[in-house]
Formats: C-alpha cells, sequence, structure tokens
C-alpha cells in the first residue's frame, strides 16, 4: 500500500510537508499542495481519513450550522465559507435548518453528539434555544455570525449603524414621513438583525425630532412577501408615506415591484432604501447600506483558525464593513 | 465512561437500536431516535466518530458536489438533499464549486483523495471534465442531479420535453414569433440542461412549420443578465417578438422586468414562459413549467441509499414530474 513517504517522495517535498498538504492542517503554499495532491493521485493513495483522524484528534472538517432559507445574504455567506474552508484544505458539513425549528434541534444534537468538527461556525444562533451555551459547552473552537456573544468570536455588521444611517440619507433628504419596513419581532429572535435594524431606524427618527412619525410595517423579509405586504399598503393613499426604508434590499425590492405595479413612481413619490447591496439591487436602482457576506464567510473563518490554532488566543469581535449606495431609489420628496 | 450499553439501557431499546439510532445506519423510528438522542445527551455519552467509523467501515457521510451560485434551483435542491439526508442520521460535506472552476477539480481531489464518504451526490456534473469517470472509479455509490450517466442513477427532468411543451403553448395561442432567452452553449456544457431546453424549443417550432422562425438569444440565465439582455432587445421594435420562451424562471423574469421597464405590456404586446416555477414565479404572473428540486433532492438521497445498502442494485435513471402552470404572462398575440 503506498504510504504518505511515497507521496512526499514523488512530491519532492519532507514527509511532513506532505502530510500538512493532505491533512489541511498547518501551512503550505497553494503550489506545493498541488504538487502533492497530484503524487497523491497519481500514487492512488488514499489517507484513511478515519485513521488519521484518530491518529491526530483532527478531523479537517468543521460544521457549520445555518438557516437553509432560498437567501442572497445566505448564499454568499455560504461561498464565502466553503472557499475560505477549501483554501486551508477544511471540509464543509453543512447542518442547515430554519431557526428556531424542531430540525435545527435535531442537527444540533447530531451535530454535537459525535464529535465530527475540529470546529463550528454558527450563522444566526438562537439564543432562545440556548443554542450557545449547548455549542460552547462542547469546547470547540467556536464562531457565530451574526448574534453577538462573549464567548464565542463573532462576525456582523454594525445592524444598529446600518439602518441609522439609511434612515438619515433619506431625513437629510427632507423625508418626515418614513416606514420602517421589516420582520419586527419581539423577544429572542436576532436573525437578520431586524430588531437592532429597527432601533437604528428609531434613534434616527428621534434624534431628528420624528419621533412622533416612526412607524414599523411588519412584513417577513423576503421579495414576494414584502410585494404582497406593501401593494396593500401602498393602495391606500391616506397610508402611503414618502419614504421606506427596509430591513434588507429583499423587502426593498418587494416594495419597489409592488411600486411599479401600482403605477407609484420611485423615487418622485416613493423613495426606498435597503441594507445588503443584494445582486437585483443595481437592476432595481436601489439605494442601500452595501454589506459583503462572502467576506464575513472568509473572516469567519479566519476567526476560526485562530482558535483551533491556539485555544488560549483571545475572542475576537469582527465589526463587517457596510457603507451607503445611493443609487435611483431616493430623491427629495415630492413639493419639497 | 459512558458506553453505548448505558445509552441503550436509560432509552429502554435493545443496544443494536441504539447503535442504530445513533449511527444513522438501519431504520429506527423517529420516536425512538429522540429517545436515545435524548439518554445520549443526558449521558453526555460521545460515540467517537472515527473510532465507530474504522470499526463499520462508514462515516456517516455523504459528499455533495454542486455548482455554489446563488440560484433558486440550487438553493432548494440543497434544503432538499439535507433534509433527506439528515431523515437518514447521514452527515452533508458540501463541495461547492462552479462548474468548470480550477477550484471544482481541486475540490474534487480533496474530496477523493480521504474516502471520507459513503457516497457521492454530484450536480450539473462536467462529462468534458472527465467528472463521472473519476468520480464511478472511487467504486463508491454516485448518484448524478441533472446530466445523465450510464454508470450512474440519475435525477432529472425531461428537459427537452419542458421547452417544448412550453414552446408548444405559445404556438397553441397563436405565435409564430418566439425567440428561446437562454444561455445557449455549444460543447460539453450540461448544466440547467440548456442544450436540451433549446432542442425542445426547435423540436415544437419545426413541428409547427416554424423553423424559419427559430432563433436564439444568448444571455447568461440570471435575472440581472437576463434582464440587460432583454431590455437591448426589446428596445428595438424591429427585432422585437411576440413571444419569449426563456430557459428557466430566472431569465423569464429579467425579460418581465426588461418589458416593464420599458413599458411594453404583458402579455398584451409579449408573452412569455419559464421553465421552474420559481418562488417568485407568482409575484410575476409568470406562465412556466413547474419542477420541485426539493423533491429531486430527496429522490437522489434514496437512489444513492438504493446503492449503499446493496452494491448490486440496479442502476435507475428517474425522470422528475414536470407540469405546464399557466399564469397572465401568456395570451395571444395582438390581432390575431
Amino acid at each position: 500500500m503506498t504510504g504518505i513517504i511515497d507521496v512526499a517522495l514523488r512530491a519532492g517535498v519532507a514527509k511532513s510537508t506532505a502530510s500538512r498538504a493532505l491533512s489541511g492542517n498547518g501551512y503550505v503554499s497553494a503550489e506545493t499542495r498541488e504538487r502533492v495532491e497530484r503524487a497523491a493521485r497519481e500514487l492512488a493513495y488514499s489517507a484513511h481519513s478515519s485513521a488519521s483522524s484518530l491518529a491526530t484528534g483532527r478531523t479537517s472538517t468543521i460544521g457549520v450550522i445555518m438557516p437553509m432559507a432560498d437567501r442572497w445574504y445566505f448564499a454568499e455567506l455560504l461561498a464565502g465559507l466553503q472557499q475560505a474552508l477549501v483554501d486551508h484544505g477544511l471540509d464543509l458539513t453543512l447542518y442547515g435548518a430554519a431557526e428556531g425549528s424542531a430540525e435545527r434541534a435535531r442537527m444540533l444534537d447530531h451535530a454535537l453528539a459525535g464529535r465530527r468538527f475540529d470546529g463550528i461556525i454558527a450563522v444566526c444562533l438562537q439564543p432562545g434555544a440556548h443554542e450557545f451555551e449547548r455549542l460552547t459547552a462542547t469546547g470547540l473552537p467556536l464562531v457565530s455570525v451574526g448574534p453577538f456573544s462573549e464567548h464565542a468570536s463573532t462576525v456582523t455588521i454594525d445592524d444598529v449603524a446600518a439602518s441609522r444611517v439609511a434612515t438619515e440619507h433619506l431625513i437629510d433628504l427632507g423625508h418626515e414621513d418614513i416606514a420602517f419596513l421589516g420582520d419586527v419581532v419581539d423577544g429572542d429572535r436576532f436573525s437578520f438583525g431586524e430588531r437592532k435594524r429597527l432601533e437604528g431606524y428609531r434613534q434616527a427618527m428621534t434624534a431628528a425630532g420624528l419621533e412622533d412619525r416612526i412607524r414599523a410595517l411588519r412584513t417577513p423579509s423576503t421579495i414576494p412577501e414584502a410585494f404582497a405586504t406593501t401593494a396593500a399598503l401602498l393602495a391606500d393613499r391616506r397610508q402611503r408615506p414618502t419614504a421606506i426604508t427596509a430591513v434588507c434590499d429583499e423587502a426593498a425590492i418587494g416594495a419597489l415591484i409592488a411600486a411599479g405595479r401600482l403605477g407609484i413612481g420611485v423615487p418622485n413619490e416613493l423613495s426606498v432604501t435597503g441594507i445588503d447591496d443584494h445582486r437585483y439591487a443595481e437592476m432595481f436602482g436601489l439605494t442601500t447600506i452595501r454589506q459583503t457576506p462572502q467576506q464575513q464567510g472568509a473572516e469567519a473563518v479566519r476567526l476560526l483558525r485562530a482558535r483551533m490554532l491556539d485555544r488560549e488566543s483571545p475572542i475576537e469581535h469582527v465589526s463587517a464593513p457596510a457603507s451607503l449606495v445611493v443609487r435611483s431609489s431616493t430623491a427629495p420628496p415630492r413639493g419639497s
């Protein structure tokens, strides 16, 4: 049977280098890794990963727990995680289930029962479901994307600031009747930072002396659902605000499609802002707060590897970049 | 240390049942699994999965190779795969990379080098890249979603028929100037079955004596790209067809948004069909061929498990259901 030493000889590297290249543990250059992988292939070398895992205590596998929704943010984040993990020779085992679902609880049990991972990246953790406590109890390196925890490194945008900046942009244009559109839930849900984004809107309105005009339009934040909610609202002239600041681009795009259907001119009769810079944002001319979930995924992997390499390394809380992108969906209110 | 027998005693089941419940190999009822998992949790029982894998030769892990694009079809399919695998206690290790990319080749090497899987599900395999040959050479149970292979079980809709039926619907309404909109590529690309869908359109046009009217509008089939392509085409009255049959709903929705932006009435001035029944299809009133990728995912897992349980079981080729859904985006051409 071909051994690791044969692979190393063929690739012209030290045995320890070949081992690092194939296991993904420790640094090797991309070029060396390719050479070792090619040698392994040519020799039909197949490390028995279970045996190797027993010997090193490492699985070279990261568990990723996230909602499985067909949403831009999750797709982009997952692509970023996948890319960064592959770059380090780490496999991605996915546990995708809606937050708060029975499935998600079962996946968590399953994921934690087997100790199959070197680390865990959890997206939109549910504080109410004690997911943090259960995950930190494993002692495995843990990174949270989205919700904040004292006990884990986290990556997230500043949701309060993002929404405040979007709202201030509308206020600066002269709008006073600005409605917040989003999935506004009380309690323990933190997904997408809805509550924090609502808070950012409130802060901007209050600072501008518009606290009496604060109103939140509840809608699930997918495009079709926001379309339906907004179409109902905008159809009634008396209820119609001059501007909508949406919890995310998908909600904003639903509002834009509804306005188009009802013949309401954007931005002349209605201004709309989002948060994301979704890949449809440019097509709709949407003014938004840009975030880059692919980079957030890469950042999460960097934080996780720091903890994997040194369990005593400090917990880090990274605020991911976000910036205002002004397009054609916002303008001063008519008559101003 | 807590053993499997302690878990079995606490759960009130046989040791073999507890083992099946925790390993995911073999049948146990959902209720029993929950009871065993609870007992394992209460006893802080942690099967060393690597040791268990060495003993049984099973990893309880399935490798899923697929494009990582932010597309409705892949998100739905992945959700279906995840759900069905979890139902059988199987983990999903994801290798997400674009077809034909260097990353995808590297992931394939990595996935195959370690023998970490009990089986592989591959989505949109690249025949030109010899992915089939490399995957079948592993001897692992293999299921292909999309492309057809003699050597692996496959799940796919009948792409030729889907596109033919959509085109026939437009012909039946009286359209003669029908353009096909999609990513029409020659060579070895089979993703989304574009070539087969183009073929279905050609068949319908030819059967109706409209072979002289056959024309394909090349566009990448995402919403923003199809929007840009179609906006350019529709702006020129002389080029404008009376109907567009799109390779998928995302291309069709791009065309609908472009028509809306240009003030072209749908369906009065332009009829549009898609293939998918994307979750935005209803919002846009899109007439389409409905397919259900979540079910295709479940079907792929069923086919894979059949091969995992009995390596001599026959290869199956499953044609997934697809049916015409008529909404408001299609009508007879004006003046007919």
